[in-house]
C-alpha cells in the first residue's frame, strides 16, 4: 500500500521505517529537507494514488490544523486523513468538519509505544467511521505489534475517541509510574532493606505488579544505581492535564491521577508558595520558628 | 484554689499566669530552677492541700510517664492528676491505670491556643470521669476563654477522649492551613490579580472563609509582604501523623489531611526519590531528557 | 445614590434590601413581575440619572451575556456596569470588551456571604479600573460588612480579578469544609468520644480552628443531632471545578481542593465504576470473592 | 529435598504442589485433618532430617507466633524456620529472637502470585542472614517462576526485609489497580467511546501501560461486560494500611497509595459522615437544599 506521511520526526520517522519494513511505500514530507521524500504537500498528494491515505504526525494545535486545512484543499472526495499526533480529542471534531465538508474522510489515532515502538510495534487507538477504519487497516496492521489485532489496535468509537483513549492511557500511565515511585522511595528509605533494585527485579515474574514499566524501572536502576544524580524535575506533556480536566468535566473522581500530576508540578518548584504560607501560619499561631 | 503545675515552659508558664490572674494559687515545678516555686515533686505535693490537683505539662512520652509514676508514689487517694501535655490518647489509659490503682484520679486535657492563649484563653478538651471533671472545673474555667463554658471547654468522653479531640483538632488545623495555602498560591500566580494580601484581608468579615487562621494569614502577609524569604520547610509535630494513623485504623478516608501532611514531608526534601524514579521512567520509555 | 439592579432573586433581593437600608435608591428589574420596580431594561435605564450604575445579578453564562449586550445598547458613555453574579473570570474580559467599545465602564465583583449577607454584609472582591471602582464605592460600602473597608472589600486587580478572587475563595471554602468534615467523621467513629458536638462547640473560642464555618457546624449539629437523616449527596456549583482547572493551568498543586471536589463527585455515585474495577481485579488475581 | 510445611490452605496447598512437582518431598501439617500428612508439629519435626527446614504458612499474628514458639521448642540448633505468611515486618524481629536464642535460623519470605502462583511460580522476597538463604535456596528455586533467579527472587536484606518488600509490593499494587480503575471509569463515562473493553485490550502489547494487571482487567471485562452487577464494595487486607503507616513513619509522601486506600474505605460506606457534614454546612451558609 502507498501512504503519505507528514511529519518525520522521532515518532513519524520510526513509523515510516516500520511501515516500510512491512512492505508499504511511504511518501514522506517534513519541514526538514534532509528527511523528506517530496518538497511540498501538493507534491505529496500528487505522488499518491486515489483513494489516498495521508498520515499526519506534526505537533498538535496550530501546525496540525494548518496541515489538515491544506490537505482539505489538496485532497479529493474519498481520500482519507489520519491524525496520528497528540491532538486533544476536542479538536478532532473540528478537523473532521473541515474535511468531511469536502467528502474527505478523517480518523484520529492515538499512538503509544514511544521509542520502543519501532521494534515492538505501536499500540493504536482509533476513532472515526467504520469504513475509514477498514480502508486504513493494512496501515494499522503494519504499525501495531504482532499477535492478535485486538491486543494492539482498537476502533474505540466516534471521531475523537482514539485520542480520548490515548489521553486516558497517558493518564493511567501517570498513576502507574507514581505508584512504583512511591514504593521505590519507601524501600530506599528503610534501613533493613539492602537491595532495592533486587526487590524491583524480583517482581519481574510471577508477582501482581509485573509490567513493562517495572521492567523499565529495573533497567533505570541498573543503569543509574540509586538513581544517583537524577533530578526530581519532571515535566508533563498535556495529556495528564487533559485527563484530569475531563475527570472534572465528567465528575469522575481521579485522586490517583491528580496526585501524580501535582507531584510533577511540585517537582519543578524551588520554594512552594503554599508551604511558605503554611510555615508562616505556624509561626503566627505557635511561635514556631520560621526558616528564612 | 491551689493547684500544682509541673512544667513551666512556653505553654505551662503562660497557663500559670492566666490561672494566677484568675485568683488561683499555683505551686510550680520545673527542671529550670529560675522558673520554679519548689525544688522537687515531694515539695510540690507537700505544698498542696488534699484533695490535691496537679497539672502535668511536660514533654509527652517518657518525661510524662516518669512524672505520673512519681506522682503515683507521692499523691493520696482522692487527689487528681491532669495530663495537659501532648500525650497520645493511647497513652492516657496506661497513665490512668498507674494512678487509679492507688485511688488517684486522672484526666487528660487537650489544650489549644498556642502563644495567644494567655490573653484569649485556651480551648480545652477533657477526658475522664465526671466527678474528676467537676473537681477541676474552677481550673478549667480560669483557663478557657471568657464566654459560655461550652464554647471553650468540653468533657469529650472517657479517659483519652480529651487528647483524642485535641489530636483531631490538630488534624483539622493541618487541612485548614493547607486549604488557605493552596488558594494563596493560586492567587499569587495569577497576573491579573494585583493585591493578594488585599484579597485575604477582604475575606475577614462577611465571607464564608473567615476565621482566625485567615486573620493570621493577613497578619503574616502584612509582616512579610509576598512571604519573601520564608522557606517552604515545614515540620510536623506528631498530632497530624496520629490523626492520619487513626483514620487508617478506623477506616475513615482522610484525603485532605493526608494531602496536607504529605506536603509537609515533601517540603523537607531536597530531591524527591519518588520523582527521581518518575523522571528516570520517562527517560526510559520516551527518550525524554533526564535532568542530572 | 441611585442604582439599577437586574436580578432580584435570593441574592439580588437581599442586596437590594441592604442597599435600601443604607439609604440608596434601587431601581430593580427581574423576570418575575412580582419582584420588579420597572417592566424592562429600557425603563430601568431611563429611571436612572447619568452617569448610571447598573448591577447585574443574573445567572452566569448566556443570561449574563445577553443582559450585558442589551445594556451595551441602552447605556451611554460614562455609565458603569457591575457584574456581581457568578461569571467565570475568563468571561469578564469579553463582557468588558462589549461595553468598553462604547465607552461604558465594567467592573466584575465577586460577592460572598450567602443568605447571611443581608445582616452581616457581603465580602466583596472587585476587578477593573480604579476610576470605576471609585465611582461605585458608595455601593460597595453599603454592601460590605461594617468595619474597616479593607476587611470586607478589595480592588483585587484588573478586569476578571474580582471573579478570580471569588473563585479562589470558593475553592478554599471547599477545602475548609472538608477538613472539618474529616475531623467530624473521625470523632464520630471513636467509641471513647461521647460528645462530638460538644467538641466542635468547645473549639468556638480560643482554638486554632475557630471560624465561621465551625460555628455553622455547631449549629448544624445542634439542629440535627448526629446529622441523622442527612444524605451524603452533595452538589458542586462550578467555582470548585474552575479553581482546580486553574490549578492545572497554572501548574499549582491543589491536592486539598481536589480531594474535597472528588469527594463531592463520589457522594453522588451509587456504585463507583472505578471501585467495581478494583473489586473485579482483586477477584481476578487473588480469588477474592466479588460482591454482586 | 525434604521440607516441612505448616498451613495447607489456598496458598500453602498450592505451594506444596509446586514444590512436589519440582521433586521436593513436603511433609505437611494443617488443622484440617483432610489436608495434612502428619497429625501434629512434633510428628512433623520427627519426619524431617536435620538440618530441618520448616515453612510456616498460617494466618499472621497469634497463630504464626504460637506456631513459631512451638517450633522453638521442637527444633534443634541448625534448623531453619521460614515465615512465608503475611506477618508484619515488625513482628519478624520478635519471631527471630525466639528462635535465634536456641540457635535456630529464621527467614521471612514475602510471597506474591495469588492463585496463579501454582502455574506461574511465586515472586519471592526474603529477609535474613545469607547462610540461611543459601540453605533454603533449592526451595526458593522451586517456588519462584522459571527464568533467571533474580527475576523472581531477592534476598532483600536483614530479618523483616522480605515482608517489608512484600508490603511495599502490595502498596504499589493498590496504586496500580486504582490507576487503571480511574481510567476505566473515565472511558466508560464518555459517550464518544463505544468500546471500553477494546481499549483496554488494545493496550495489551506495545503500550506503556501494558502489565499483568491490565491483562486481568481485560479478562474481567470479558467475563463480566460492563462489570455489570459487581459491587463497588472492596475490602483491604492490611498491607495497604501498613504501607501507608510506614510512609507516615518514614515521612515519605504517599498520595497515590493513600488515595487508593481511602477509596476502598469509602466503597464500604453507605452514607459518608464526612459528606453529611459537608452537605449540612452548605445548607447552613447557602440555604442550599439538604437531601434527607
Amino acid at each position: 500500500m502507498k501512504i503519505g506521511m507528514i511529519g518525520l520526526g522521532k515518532m513519524g520517522g520510526n513509523m515510516r521505517q516500520r511501515l516500510a519494513r512491512a512492505g508499504h511505500e511511504v511518501v514522506g514530507f517534513d519541514l526538514d529537507e534532509s528527511l523528506r521524500d517530496v518538497g511540498s504537500l501538493p507534491e505529496l498528494v500528487e505522488a499518491l494514488d486515489a483513494p489516498r491515505i495521508v498520515w499526519v504526525m506534526v505537533p498538535h494545535g496550530e501546525p496540525t490544523r494548518r496541515t489538515v486545512e491544506e490537505l482539505g484543499e489538496l485532497l479529493e472526495e474519498g481520500d482519507l486523513v489520519i491524525e496520528g499526533g497528540n491532538s486533544k480529542f476536542t479538536e478532532d471534531a473540528e478537523l473532521d468538519a473541515i474535511l468531511s465538508a469536502k467528502g474527505i474522510g478523517y480518523l484520529d489515532c492515538g499512538v503509544s509505544g514511544g521509542i520502543w515502538g519501532l521494534e515492538n510495534g505501536y499500540g493504536l487507538m482509533c476513532g472515526g467511521r467504520a469504513e475509514h477504519v477498514e480502508m486504513a487497516m493494512p496501515i494499522f496492521d503494519a504499525l501495531r505489534p504482532e499477535g492478535p489485532r485486538e491486543e494492539g489496535f482498537v476502533h474505540a468509537g466516534d471521531v475523537g475517541a482514539g485520542h480520548y483513549a490515548k489521553m486516558v492511557h497517558n493518564g493511567i500511565e501517570y498513576g502507574l509510574m507514581h505508584a512504583y515511585a512511591e514504593g521505590y522511595e519507601l524501600l530506599a528509605a528503610k534501613d533493613i532493606v539492602k537491595d532495592v533494585q533486587g526487590c524491583f527485579q524480583a517482581w519481574s515474574r510471577g508477582t501482581v505488579v509485573r509490567s513493562w514499566l517495572l521492567d523499565l524501572a529495573v533497567k533505570a536502576l541498573d543503569e543509574t544505581p540509586g538513581l544517583e544524580g537524577i533530578s526530581e524535575y519532571t515535566t508533563d506533556s498535556g495529556e495528564g492535564r487533559w485527563t484530569l480536566e475531563e475527570g472534572i468535566e465528567m465528575a469522575v473522581p481521579m485522586p490517583v491521577l491528580a496526585a501524580a500530576l501535582f507531584a510533577r508540578f511540585a517537582s519543578r518548584q524551588e520554594n512552594s508558595p503554599a508551604m511558605q504560607m503554611v510555615a508562616a501560619l505556624r509561626g503566627q499561631f505557635g511561635g514556631h520558628a520560621v526558616k528564612m
